[in-house]
């Protein structure tokens, strides 16, 4: 029985796939303070204009630099699993696939868009790259992209990861990044809120308004995304076109797509090239899976808001918690954030694409399974989709479907060792919906227009 | 620029090689207290009798049952690399290659023999499996593999690791392991030294009588040793076997062949398939590298002696430290072995494969470098292969040779971040040559004969 569908390096894609292109509706623009939308060049202080092209654009491929693809063959393209030990596990006639994105140095999808961001941020002349990262996933790629291309990076690490994740600063580090936990007393934005909140445990939202606000401040500093933003998920779809072409080798398609979602880059990545067969009228369900303890989709609104926590970016219309919840400090760090892509938001506004909650125990109790079963160790990002999955296929068992199911396992948990350890020891716990934080934050949404 | 030479599963190798069909002359056998050979037989206390006679097997090939194919095809064939960054970063002309064995859920090249192991143990109606571990890559190979059969898994680990690599310990239990430093007062063998030493850091010696003595006493437990023996060698030739189909796919051949060398799996594994084109009268020097703080091959003794601390093992004909040598407290774990494979030290004392020593600072120097090029961040004890590689490398620079050059990369870093932390911070330092503790100890060889 064949386990890994492989693709040759000569059959990586060519070309990001952006599903602008096919939306009925085009998303709704960024807006500036005034309720205006953002011109372009608006964001130049950070980003470069190729990259702000990208973030407008309504192009439906564009073209991956050979300098880019060049580096993503350290790991790309990356195998596509059948899952076949978890299959009998749960003893379903569902079939269930898997795109490995562990298997990048870094452990995860996110350098896809590392690398990317990288290179033309090198293009473009600039020296330095700050950015924030959750869990850690995304600080290490970005220190591994730069890496590759010679560009300083900074990073502003979510103080509640800093401390649960030690080991993933030094990784940044052997990758020649500097790392700092956020908050800082090193940006106005860090001040601030360590005024008000000193043992705050920090949030994406502040360490993104750290890595911005140094960016702007300075000529050859740009700042980097590891998520949310348009680009970031143009660069890793990627992701769904390979295992497109993965599962057409093996004469399969899926019924279902699962992929964890926080910024939406995960989901983004390996469910936009279904969408596009989706628009065209193929039947397929994608599933953007989220913590039930951090409920963007799912209990939040769809309102613009800040993608950060204090007000630094522009508006985005999106689903959020308002920018000021702070979620609970549950394990999968790269999932607590208020807010969400403004791709995946009009997606689900418009019905056409779905999303669930799940709670974290369940997500532990389908990630130590899936290790049990196909050797692999998820990350707890990665555990949303696999239960998820490990749900619709307990359903399929019900009823003798035989669906094809495909998920997204973004990363590997070597660095998540202490949230296993704390699963199997029972001290784990899920968190009551916070529903009175919600309520508090959604009063602070800003007013348009 | 084709990175990665990929091997489809059909073509993962059907058959195990075994060296000892063209060894010009056949390994001394293992010897009793008596002097005399042990009959294989006499191992059966804590060996099924199919590994028994893989041991002392003299047939070219023998074939990998289809149950462990299975398992294996999780991530076998492993991807063999060119190393194009790491060659532009030495200014080389030498062509390097690396066979990475960091894509198996445990991290290393490990579980293809524990995952064998597992299978015969499991025909032969064994219910549970002890082990001991260094750095915890064989342990947690074994408990994975353990874990795919529904077998019981008790490991115990060398103390000091078992303090460096507190992660490690989390993934064997999430593979279903129990896990114990060593030595404990569990075994007599534990209670010996720690009435010796009360604060003893262990050692694989000292780990291995444990496991031993545990399994030596059940009739429902075996042992499983995760290097050292020739069946253990054996199962790891499916590294070699792929990595010669793989080059041969690009129309290339090493002529060096690197690898970690610390009981002497990981170099077996990808040597001897080379082996048996030099005994064929092809030219390749086959290079087994080890710590120069625990330099067996290059400053030991060709001797009979025992495989563990307190000899509870057969006598083996072996280049040696003297078993109760203690090595230094080096980051690479699971190289800190007093002994070696008796297959390799008989082709080494033959002539017909060569070793080097490399300091602790030279081989974090590497892997940094390599980390930084190539991307990966290689465990401590591939580090060894890649600074071995890189001086070769280095010299073809010098003489403007280009040669062909093949690494095991055996392992990934990524519980191994403490090390990576001292040697960034600068705390972490090369040991002396323990010269005088080697002295003492080669002076309790046991006397045979």
């Amino acid at each position: 029985m064949q386990t890994k569908i492989l693709l040759p390096e000569a059959q990586m894609p060519s070309h990001w796939y952006n599903v602008v292109a096919d939306m009925p509706t085009p998303p709704d623009p960024y807006l500036g303070p005034d309720g205006r939308p953002v011109p372009p060049e608006a964001m130049a202080a950070i980003f470069p204009m190729s990259l702000i092209e990208q973030e407008v654009s309504a192009e439906r491929w564009i073209a991956i630099p050979e300098e880019v693809r060049e580096v993503l063959r350290l790991w790309r393209p990356s195998p596509l699993f059948r899952a076949h030990r978890l299959e009998a596990a749960l003893d379903t006639p569902a079939k269930i696939y898997y795109k490995n994105e562990a298997v990048s140095p870094a452990g995860s999808h996110k350098p896809n868009t590392a690398v990317a961001q990288a290179w033309f941020n090198k293009q473009a002349g600039i020296k330095r790259l700050t950015t924030e990262t959750g869990a850690g996933q995304w600080g290490c790629s970005l220190a591994l992209a730069g890496q590759m291309f010679g560009l300083e990076v900074r990073v502003y690490m979510v103080k509640v990861s800093y401390e649960q994740k030690p080991y993933r600063r030094s990784l940044m580090q052997t990758w020649g990044a500097e790392v700092f936990p956020s908050p800082t007393d090193m940006t106005g934005a860090g001040r601030k809120i360590l005024a008000a909140h000193p043992d705050s445990p920090g949030s994406l939202g502040i360490a993104i308004s750290e890595a911005v606000e140094e960016a702007a401040g300075r000529q050859d500093t740009n700042y980097a995304l590891g998520s949310v933003l348009n680009h970031v998920l143009l660069h890793q779809t990627i992701i769904g076109e390979e295992a497109k072409k993965q599962l057409a080798l093996v004469g399969d398609y899926p019924d279902m797509v699962f992929a964890p979602c926080g910024g939406g880059s995960n989901f983004g990545g390996i469910a936009f090239p279904f969408f596009a067969d989706k628009a065209a009228g193929k039947q397929v369900r994608l599933v953007a899976v989220e913590p039930s303890s951090c409920p963007t989709l799912t209990k939040g609104v769809y309102a613009y808001d800040w993608g950060d926590a204090v007000g630094l970016t522009p508006l985005m219309h999106m689903y959020t918690l308002g920018h000021d919840f702070m979620p609970p400090g549950i394990h999968a760090g790269g999932l607590r954030y208020h807010g969400d892509s403004a791709l995946v938001s009009k997606l689900y506004n418009d019905g056409l694409i779905e999303a669930m909650a799940v709670p974290q125990l369940e997500t532990f109790e389908a990630g130590v399974l899936f290790a049990r079963s196909e050797g692999i160790l998820p990350a707890p990002e990665s555990c949303h989709a696999i239960a998820a999955t490990v749900r619709e296929a307990k359903q399929c068992a019900r009823t003798g479907e035989p669906k094809t199911l495909l998920f997204n396992l973004s990363g590997h948990g070597h660095f998540d060792m202490t949230s296993y350890d704390r699963y199997l020891s029972g001290e784990l716990e899920d968190f009551e919906y916070p529903e009175a934080a919600i309520r508090e934050s959604l009063q602070h949404l800003p007013k348009v227009g």
